[in-house]
């Protein structure tokens, strides 16, 4: 197969030689076998080419690293764990990668504020084995915890299971280390939980996607580990009434950590591929998965506040953790589910809460006028408002039967533009947790206003003049 | 009395028929009997003047205004309730002063969504008027709550008494629509829990102090009204054990939402001045209050964590609505109780939880080094680090006897620069809540790198190259 990747460009004369001096000669690494690692990204998608990947191991080193390619007019990509899905992290036009991973200090854990000090680099996995045996946690947790890290996480403003509590990563950092594309260095970890003196850069960085500076450590508030926890699986009639649920349950349920959903299509699918089926006949419009935590068992609060609501028609509940995860199989199996129909297009939006349901809804129809005989499945953090459309344009005969071709990248752009457009005629998001990368920069104008766009493009001129950093995400190229 | 303030610059050639033209001739204020209420600040240390007050009635005409003041080179203060309390609100150096308090619409509740978009002139009080009979309230809740406006409260980042658990203003921003100085406006109003889509202008225009951006309407989350609540009011031995016990309630209290302290000299003032008592005896070195709030009653859950707690010297805990007055009574007249003895120094600091105790027991030392035979008064929302140090330099006899003579500015200054070298020696900062203002940019650097600062002047200049908005606060004089 010929390698159909851009040329490797050369680094300018002296360049390697600076980072070598700063980082060290192993940390400076140009071999082709070992920057292929870094060179493609998690999903394959996304492919480029290096010419040389940068490790320093400190935050001055990454200043020096930062500076010394700033003044040599070469451009820089960040990586962390590199399980970004929007291409994000990776070399697309010859950037050198400053890869953060030997930043993994974990500091010790600070019982008193409830606090805990980590390295850019650090894994999310990491982190919390040295919480945990203290009783605390970090708010966010996610599926790619043994490799995302931390200052990918800010980076991206990851969201994950426990959102709709504790908020996304924004919620979480009070405070931040982090160094400018010319070298500066801006520090402010002392993990205050109040303090009104000057702009917010630490939530100003999370979400800005490597763009305006590199995050080197951060401070993290923990929260409390709860030891009990109560789940339900119900069966509701409709995605209005999936909404109306979590409406009256977040009123009644302090302890709310989780409301998931989905929908009849993907029901069915996981009992078809895996012989998981929901506990209800005829299979429901939707099935909502509920769980509280709390310090002592929620079961009988949950119990209650279910029996209030007149949009539960079946429930299953429980509170021990191996019917719990019986509860949960049914949303966990989804998109393993919907790879045995065929390649699918998926895409990570939200909505207003008003307009969910009808969205839910009608994005068949969408789907179906720009790819008829698609298939779209759609679940998600509904407790959020975050739903994940799965659309398979070619489906297999399903039940064993091999997966349908992949209908190629033209495919999936057409329903892609279809499904966003609509998404954005509803007031909604393009991207909810995956954030823009380079996958979705061309479609950021459905969502922002050019007055936006040109506000977004001020503040990384300001912080970044020469744009050295991530050249290739977030705003759309000028 | 001579009036002490510069003389009324005047307005451009055409400035004032432009503003007319934009806001109608009744909103274009120039009486200086009614602009006087505009251009003093609601101490009464801060005072200044202005050409004109306009008073715009809709985005549209805030954007409108702005552009023409910019276009005219002229400086613009926006001003809401003028309730701050550091001189961030008033035209010092003869600024047109832009009210909002025309923006006050206040519109749906969306049940649904648990939000509500209001204008940003919309007083607080307004505001959770029209949501508390949906059962829903706002996560800020602070004194000034009739007067202070809601676009105030986000450009200062309010705190105020529940920060502990709903956190910060900025915490319940959803969406935001703003004016840039140059008429520019960006607006975002959908609401979206989860959105990564490029940078995170609410959280960066909370706490802005108007600076970056005139804020027209916000989208505000809300949080269920908890219908019960119980209060404890607690001897303890030390600031120490007043850190340590907040650290075990916070694990093991998922409802806990208040938690402050007052010391003993703050308790014994309290009864001398109203003869409101602790039912303590001696007077404990600090008293906590702890209050908790759930769907039902968390008396005996407060109860059971105290009954924990090492640190708890003493206890009385109620849940009815009268005994939990007695017991907040002696929080809540501190203010008073100091106003009795004479002017006092009010600093408004944050520290690091594992410097809080030293620097609550050491500032006593750090200001009889400056004033020697001043009392000092400590007090605050311990629960997220935030002291309230209330310094009287000339204290009168106490006991009904006239309060001291002010000791003049010279000497609250000498105060504030000792207390908060001491503040940012233990890593805290100078303003949890009130911002920095004009009243704190010549200390700003005692808590900000130069390269914060530096960051911070170039976002500013990026967002309102022109130097429009708000010129006297927040960054220092160049």
């Amino acid at each position: 197969v010929p390698d159909a990747r851009p040329p490797v460009p050369p680094a300018p004369d002296g360049l390697l030689a600076a980072l070598r001096a700063v980082v060290g000669e192993a940390n400076v690494v140009v071999d082709a076998d070992v920057t292929a690692g870094y060179e493609r990204d998690w999903t394959g998608r996304f492919v480029g080419r290096t010419p040389a990947v940068v490790r320093p191991g400190s935050t001055d080193e990454v200043a020096a690293v930062l500076a010394a390619c700033t003044a040599a007019g070469v451009r820089v990509v960040p990586q962390g764990g590199n399980t970004g899905l929007v291409g994000g992290s990776v070399p697309l036009a010859g950037e050198v990668v400053l890869s953060t991973r030997r930043l993994d200090d974990v500091g010790p854990v600070d019982e008193l504020a409830a606090q805990v000090t980590v390295g850019a680099g650090a894994t999310l996995a990491r982190v919390r084995a040295a919480t945990l045996p203290a009783g605390l946690d970090v708010g966010v947790d996610l599926a790619a915890r043994d490799s995302a890290t931390i200052g990918g996480m800010v980076a991206t403003n990851a969201g994950g299971l426990r959102a709709l509590r504790h908020g996304p990563m924004r919620h979480q950092v009070v405070g931040i280390e982090a160094a400018l594309a010319d070298g500066r260095v801006v520090s402010h970890l002392r993990g205050l939980l109040k303090d009104n003196t000057g702009y917010d850069l630490p939530g100003l960085l999370c979400g800005s996607e490597g763009t305006l500076a590199v995050v080197t450590r951060v401070r993290l508030r923990l929260v409390p580990v709860l030891a009990h926890r109560a789940t339900a699986l119900l069966a509701v009639a409709s995605w209005a009434d999936a909404m109306a649920l979590v409406a009256g349950l977040r009123r009644v349920l302090p302890g709310l950590e989780v409301v998931e959903a989905v929908d009849r299509i993907g029901v069915d699918l996981v009992a078809d591929a895996f012989g998981i089926r929901v506990p209800f006949t005829p299979t429901p419009a939707v099935a909502v998965l509920v769980e509280c935590a709390d310090v002592r068992d929620p079961l009988d609060d949950l119990a209650a506040a279910l029996a209030d609501r007149a949009e539960v028609v079946d429930a299953a509940i429980a509170d021990d953790p191996q019917r719990r995860a019986g509860l949960w199989a049914v949303r966990e199996r989804c998109t393993d589910a919907v790879a045995t129909l065929g390649v699918p297009t998926k895409l990570d939006v939200t909505l207003p809460a008003a307009e969910l349901a009808a969205f839910a809804v009608d994005v068949h129809a969408v789907v179906a006028a720009v790819a008829p005989g698609a298939r779209v499945v759609v679940f998600g953090h509904v407790g959020d408002g975050n739903l994940h459309v799965n659309v398979v344009v070619r489906p297999g005969a399903g039940s064993g039967a091999p997966p349908g071709p992949d209908p190629g990248a033209d495919v999936h752009e057409r329903v892609t533009v279809a499904v966003f457009a609509e998404v954005a005629r509803r007031g909604g998001s393009i991207s909810a947790e995956h954030g823009i990368g380079t996958a979705k920069r061309g479609h950021l104008h459905l969502v922002r206003s050019a007055e936006e766009v040109a506000v977004f493009r001020a503040i990384r001129a300001a912080l970044d003049p020469a744009g050295t950093l991530n050249p290739n995400v977030l705003t759309p190229p000028a």
